[in-house]
């Protein structure tokens, strides 16, 4: 596993500070989550001993991102085989809180490093794309559930709410993210610029090149640091079983045949691509995020302050959690308890 | 083209009337809309033939339900057969209202019948699986967009809001519509239920054994008339270039090869079935609906009535529309006006 | 007493685990309800020896369902013997807690199985439909008490609130009932589906075939196993005083006319029926169910999960308790604590 | 001045109709608004006798961008060089209607084309930076006053208000336009997308390579055809008294130096770069436009149908116009009419 | 009589024009409206010889300015003096229009020149304080009321309302005017800002020395030149019976003393004074304006322009005429189209 | 350091009440927010001591005007040098509230007065020109945004909102701020005086003699006692890299040249100058209000009283806060907490 590493100039001013952050772009050890974040861990240290404050996973990396999958489904149609995958695909999921997450603050803790990281959520037998914030105190700060899927990503992931989408001030700049095409949602992205972010994280499965694009646009967009983290993988990172269903997509299917380019990058609010991206291998990206770019950025252009129109231009989140079912109690509930 | 119907016994009583209803059990005749619609034509004109006061078609009926299509997608993959097959699609939809809503009332009107309509809409470049509703005067009374997909569907239909979950005080009963899924959601039926509908027509492209199951319960927790509408399909009715993504579904893939078996029904609220279900070939599937069955049947079980228990259970519904994007202006403004 | 079961194909992946069920098909002892205990005891140790985690009882087996009886009662009229009627169904009924439920808890924990029993409770001096819940070591867990009689029973049966529709989570899956026509409510169904049952229990006194099509669509809809517990009873297992109650109703009143013709059922989330219906006798139905079932359904269908739609559907379940009067005092009252 | 024209392969389905449209990247001349417009209209020309239906021009081409200008302005200082450079700037810019939109408009009524131009409009003596619309039968549309001037441009322009964002239903698709950073705008953007635009016009005076960034992720983010036109100017086209403004921004005053390096793209909805983008000189840049590719592109993404969270995101665009004073009479007034 | 005249450079660009300009600093003839005229008269030829295009007039030149009179009026109390000089006041006053209206336009018309003349109104018996407006073609435009006289004014003239607040866009710039204590009333001079006025005239009676701060401020807040007026008149231009009304406000009351002091001035929109004050003596204070400078300072500053915040401040001028009385018909009145 | 002090006549007539102000003239301590707060504490203890209960300071105190700053910034050209001096300059800027503000309320406080402070605001990375207020108990009673910057102002402030033009109802009178060229702004006045301010304080950049005229016709316009305070500064108060900014403008470039030359004042309601204007060192300008002098002038005109013209002119002024985003929801959210 090579370590792409930007170092950044020394700055003397002390009014702007400089934030170490990588991002792992690695693949998910499919169908197997005590593997996967034992496979985390090490990527963690790994950041933390370059001296990373921030290290940042890509989409699904708990849990997998089952590119190329397609659970026995057209229009209309299921099957067996497809139904069983959903049910393995479940199973590698995680619950929010629950001994995963616990496990995932631990090697916050023990790195001393913020940690954003990708996963497959369980909630019942719907599963969420999430994101989940930690700091270096090995708290769990909380999640974002991915609003809206893409495509087929629709029959297997259920829809976020309005009521997570959280941007934390923390000590090292305030901390929020976007996963895959949310990045294209245009509401969305105003809705974490609305809350100040400046630490844009991007955990993605997109690889192409016209993502470079979003993300520089976004950088300049938003006067935030972008970190998209992508996951490289090949053939062999996947079950062997699943070789049929990639048979109209890839022509090579031999175990080095790459499945997901990877592509993750570090941009700055000028628009300066900081470190990678790397369409490679699997590597940490590394960049010192000098926090004072932000307001030179900014002196230009403000999103949502001095370039925002909002005597003509008004958005509102709906941040209320929906729920199809609530239940209203005074009272202690059996059935809260587990027994 | 063979035409199934049910004669029903006459009933003296005066105070409860017979409304005559049938069902189409046909296939859209893909990619033209032009002669799907000269093919309801035809079939409104027979079933309005036949004394029918209500005609009732399938779910996509105009639009096609591309059962079996992939459209070239998996979970994080797309591809550009997949991407000009939806442009096809897209093309085949209708606007609402458009020309081919004029059409409908036209036919409604010219024979004298109730219509409720499966149609494919577009709006702006998102689809919508929509039933229209017709009087028999020619008037167009609005539609209902499907509120959620299924599955694959997701990937190339939006969804619908609260805003269109109509039921119509018609002279023949109050009328209204759930598609496919929708009938296996709880809350869905129950705003149904909640407007009083007495002729529940259920537009569907599930032609499956265990569907009958849930017209039954329907019928009976709603107290109602269901009208389940199902297309009968063969391999012969959709376009030969999309065979390949037939390969992992079928293995039967000659022209007579069912794809779509119908399975179409009509069910009393006494849960009664009064016609069909037709598992064999398309046609007409008639019966005449005694309208005092719905008050037999509630003597015991008013779902929204004396049996509903509503110191506990609370269901809101919210019917605002809900649009991304709002403008608020007074006055006429140019863009409003076709240049 | 003969006994059904159904065996399971072994599931070698330990990510989907199997429990056995026996849904226990039998008849009170009308008025004696020692007896109708130690006829459980029977059946609980029989369906134990055959492996069954789980054992459900029908509505209303402790106590009796009073199948045909008119208590004396039409418009406007009442009697003697239907008052005294009803003081020897009273004098069967349970208190609960009490020593009834105390020697279930035993039975539960000796045969080492969760137990779903529909008993007659009697509170003061109205009686309430009720079933209740023990946990395999022995445990009282809770009861639910019927919140909408059907019809007549509403002449002798009261209402429960909202603050009994409990849903176990217990290691052998999320544990809930709906008794008879409660099946039939669509809030109430939506209410166990928002706790997550996976054990739907069905006690209920309806023997009819359409009834079949309700848990049909019930296990589909919830996404959950459905083990549907009907009473089979002959005229024999009535008292001969009635006789005169049934002569309405029944063409055929010797001893081994059937009165309640059972058709108990557990059907899988899939929609597959796996043991029953039986309608012939008493006997116990038994089924392996595949809990890895439940994530295969929902991956197309997830009633409170993707395929709510709670942007527009919100159902609110008001669970606090409803009492004519209320005593205020400063101090926890234990009841509130009781699981 | 060179031409850059793409032609595209020949569509036989006749669903999926092409546009060819053409961006003219040319400097102002400078401080001589008539001649500006003569050599707009044998640019005009030039593009029509391609072929084209559509012709942009970049921010300012009448009125010009002053790039690098000063108007003897820094905070809280003034000088009166600078008033008069100002005045001369007023003086070139136009009203909007006025003589100058008539010959517009004319040019477009013999070219055929429709027209988008920017221009510099004076209202009273605030100046807007505006873009113009025209139709091919030689109408004038209407207008968009950029909403948000960028830094040192607030010093020169006012702000539009809400009620110029037009987006007109034309028969070559859905035209609307975005000035230089408004496409930077997520609100402003979105704006235009909710109003359906398909033709995005982007008249900017950005040359930099990153501005390419955002021109691709709009395109996909707005599944329309992006038109960014930005003016190539040398020294040289820039007047000589302005020289000393130039000292601190240009080591090179030589009469060839490049003020403006142009940058003119057109993009396709999937993302792919049909023409340009020209560093080097002036040149009209030309691409046939599949109209088909926004269906393609909108099945995976479609901001404001399917891709939108609506319940989630709410942008609210207020299109009243924003005057500082109001009168308010029903009578024809003097002073309304010219003496 | 002496006259002040400001020469200005000569402007050699073409788009920047010069107006010439004069005030008369005169007194009426009191009691003898007939000479008053001719004073004019004399004064507007002068005018007119010295090359001026513009001439304007104080405050009830027409009519006089009966500075220091008390009409017998105190609180509470009347006289018959009083009343007389309120008549003699009244009989001095003119029609509008009328005779004298007719002269004046006949000198406009004659001396080629713009013309602003402060005149007593009489409508009915109530006097009005008002300007009226003459082009150089000899055409009557209208004039202007004084909407709130001031003080003790409110004794003898009415109240003008929103109907007679013009500003007429004329080739030598758009003219209009404020009378006196008016040019306090920020919302009346947004009025004529709002209308574009460049040529602020202020007729006048304030011949204070705090009197030229607001003349300096209305010329930089309005970006436009300020041309005010104001009679210089000595004891002797009164009648003798009035002297007792003079005992009380002034010291000396020989003939020669000063009454009004004048101080007519004219200032250029950057806040230049171009001519005057004269606090000495009649006189004709000429001045030529360069039409340039409004440009050159609404740079800086355009109070209904690009600094008026119209998202925050709007400013609604009601200009119906009001009427006590309004008699309705079906015809078109001659006056509505009086221009 | 000077003291300029004015002693005002005593006035032994109850009725009217005296309230001694001052005026701080002084220059910020440029990139040096800590020790500006402690030049301010000085200065506001030297007030106090001569027995002031009101002190103003000039637009701009804390944080600084960087007057002759171009940050690097032309019509469509930015550089590095300005980008970092933005950043610096965002450095200097406080929150509010904060620390800064909590130090100027305990400042107020322990000298018991009432204190206007101007203040560079940063919210998010958008800095706004703010006066903030305190009461002499030491609470800070909130802020005015200016609303719109002036010319290269722009480029570096927000725009304020209708949200924040406060006026508060003290012992002392009404206390109110217009800053800079908001005071050119009629409207703007408008606003304050329809709130009654009484107080009427203007932190201004503008040292100019013109602004003495405005000053003296708000005074007189609004009724009320207007203080303006504006900075002195000398070339040595400004950092020495940005000298080749200042080299356009400035002639003489040693340290002692006079940046802005300060001209504080205070006039009273009927036009007199209080004290003041210093236009040649820092110091202190000091004057008893006698407020018995608003009634005084307000006699002959009350600009929002007698002397406005309801039916005729209305200003509507929106206060509503104008956000580009709004946040939903009833839940306390976690990202509300800093981590």
């Amino acid at each position: 596993m090579s370590t792409l590493k930007t170092t950044t100039q020394v700055n003397g001013d002390s009014s702007s500070s400089i934030v170490r952050a990588t991002i792992v772009q690695a693949s998910t050890v499919y169908n197997d989550t005590p593997k996967t974040i034992e496979k985390a861990e090490k990527l963690i240290a790994e950041a933390a001993s370059n001296g990373s404050k921030l290290v940042v996973f890509p989409e699904g990396f708990i849990g997998g991102y089952p590119r190329g999958f397609r659970f026995g489904i057209a229009v209309g149609i299921h099957n067996e085989d497809g139904r069983d995958e959903f049910r393995k695909y479940h199973a590698s999921a995680i619950h929010v809180p629950g001994p995963e997450v616990d496990k995932l603050a631990e090697l916050a803790r023990k790195n001393n490093v913020y940690l954003v990281m990708g996963a497959i959520e369980k909630d019942g037998y719907t599963l969420y794309c999430t994101a989940l914030f930690f700091n270096s105190e090995g708290r769990f700060l909380g999640k974002h559930r991915k609003v809206m899927p893409t495509s087929f990503e629709r029959c297997i992931w259920g829809f976020g709410d309005g009521s997570t989408i959280p941007v934390y001030d923390t000590p090292i700049g305030k901390l929020g993210a976007a996963i895959c095409w949310e990045n294209r949602m245009p509401l969305y992205r105003t809705a974490l610029y609305g809350k100040g972010v400046e630490l844009y994280c991007a955990p993605t499965a997109d690889g192409s090149k016209e993502w470079q694009s979003s993300m520089m646009h976004i950088a300049m967009e938003g006067g935030c640091f972008v970190l998209s983290a992508c996951q490289f993988c090949q053939r062999k990172d996947f079950p062997a079983h699943v070789d049929h269903l990639f048979t109209d997509w890839y022509d090579d299917q031999h175990d080095e045949a790459i499945v997901s380019q990877g592509g993750s990058v570090i941009i700055s609010p000028l628009g300066k691509v900081l470190a990678g991206p790397n369409f490679e291998s699997e590597g940490l990206i590394t960049a010192d995020l000098d926090l004072g770019d932000i307001a030179r950025a900014k002196l230009y252009f403000d999103v949502v302050g001095h370039y925002s129109k909002p005597d003509v231009f008004n958005l509102t989140v709906n941040e209320h959690p929906k729920k199809p079912v609530t239940f209203v109690s005074k009272t202690v509930k059996a059935e809260d308890l587990r027994v």
